[in-house]
């Protein structure tokens, strides 16, 4: 099962952690771009990324390329993404893309085939709205998807809060799907290949999650930029294992934190990642 | 208001529908694909486009690119649709990426960018499922954007059919939220910029939000190949106006269902536009 093969990293690693790659142009060193034309944007953080990556590989089992930012660039954004997944696996890296991709079946179908066959992926963030069907072709014993369940942003209870008539909110009726989703494919570490989203920003829905739903993954974001700390994560473990925590602006722009110059990242990354690795080890 | 833009095409076209161009090169005449690699699939592809552009331009006023058959042939097929794209727009047509896409505000506002201005689309499908910080970037009064509500594939119930303590339905709620996301985006037609994705395939709710929605447009998949016909999509009407039809498979593929050779897929596809066309306008 995917999942396990993402849980022996982070066991491996001693870190479960998984570094976000979401680069905007502007967290770059200026000296690395050559010209404001989107080729040369995309190679700068084609060089950005496989340095951080560089960096990161032996302290940092898992990183999160975030889809929107190589979009922003075309096609040539496109094209960094994939030799940005191409590099992380080499390095033994595990991969998920963060695309929260959701449709009907047929559609689903070539998502699923996009991103876990023609650019490799082992795994990506898929949105439940749609139900069973538009998840279905996503779900395989190879590859690992985690669904949108308590999203860590401040308007997530627009919809996710409200109570449904049966007493539970509706993302809690999300968590009950992708418990069932995942149900047949559950691997040796007792968790399934069909994960869920849940933001370190409302650290009592991801304990109460934790309880709920024992073999469902739960990838969190929210901590770092997003203002979450290691405290908050906390109830998202059970004996150490049950998540990984995602960083992405804390760990690309650590150098900022660290008043250093721009030409430090990948050094202020490591220290940062380093970090985070022992508050959030202190913790669970 | 872009709502303006579009619905002023459907008028003049007398032709309230949208082509999907959702190819896969199996589709395709097997002459127009010169190997299996990324790249000939992809110029296979481009050509295909354009050929249906050409043949539809002068009476179908949209084009609805689904992004995952592009994002299947990896960064040679998002060079693809961003050529299919400029190129449907220089043929006079409104081009809406079907790209559901969702994040939290800063990623949603990297998504608004790549689609709305470095691919130029005129409009995009999102999933509201993160709320409304996540759904405002792409929120203008020179772009649409189409947010599901009640979407065409079977299993859509599972989660949009619940009932809320409140006594709606899920999908009710997303629709108020769609309301209140568009209401200071209203155009001189009396539609906002924040039309809604309702399927075909479910007449009576398409007919109920009609009612609910008298302010939001609606574009609404399901016919065709999903199963819906004329009689179905009645309801997303008043005066003839609130909702754009889509047609995918049932206008790229028409070659199959009119017994010709793949090689005649243009000329199809045109016979059942028109068909679809003059189908729909004798119901509304």
């Amino acid at each position: 099962m995917s999942a396990d093969k993402l849980i022996q990293k982070l066991i491996e690693m001693k870190n479960p952690t998984i570094a976000g790659l979401d680069p905007l142009a502007e967290y770059l060193p200026a000296s690395m771009i050559k010209s404001d034309n989107l080729h040369d944007k995309a190679q700068a953080i084609l060089a950005f990324n496989k340095a951080l990556i560089d960096v990161l590989c032996d302290i940092v089992g898992a990183v999160k390329p975030q889809s929107a930012y190589y979009e922003l660039l075309g096609w040539e954004g496109i094209r960094v993404l994939h030799e940005t997944i191409i590099y992380a696996q080499n390095k033994g890296m595990y991969v998920v893309v963060d695309g929260k991709r959701n449709d009907i079946g047929s559609t689903a179908e070539a998502y699923a085939k996009a991103y876990f066959e023609t650019f490799g992926a082992d795994g990506l963030t898929v949105n439940g709205y749609l139900g069973t069907d538009g998840i279905k072709p996503f779900i395989s014993a190879e590859k690992m998807i985690f669904a949108l369940v308590k999203t860590s942003n401040k308007s997530s209870g627009d919809l996710q809060d409200l109570k449904l008539e049966n007493g539970i909110t509706v993302y809690e009726q999300m968590g009950q799907l992708v418990n069932n989703w995942g149900s047949e494919f559950i691997g040796k570490c007792g968790y399934s290949n069909v994960g869920a989203v849940i933001g370190a920003t409302y650290p009592e829905q991801l304990a109460e999650m934790r309880e709920k739903l024992p073999n469902t993954f739960f990838l969190v974001p929210g901590y770092g930029a997003q203002g979450a700390g290691a405290k908050d994560i906390k109830g998202a473990f059970t004996k150490g294992l049950g998540a990984v925590i995602n960083s992405s602006r804390a760990i690309m722009c650590a150098y900022k934190q660290q008043n250093l110059p721009a030409e430090k990242f990948a050094e202020a990354a490591r220290i940062e990642a380093v970090r985070m690795r022992d508050e959030i080890n202190s913790v669970i």
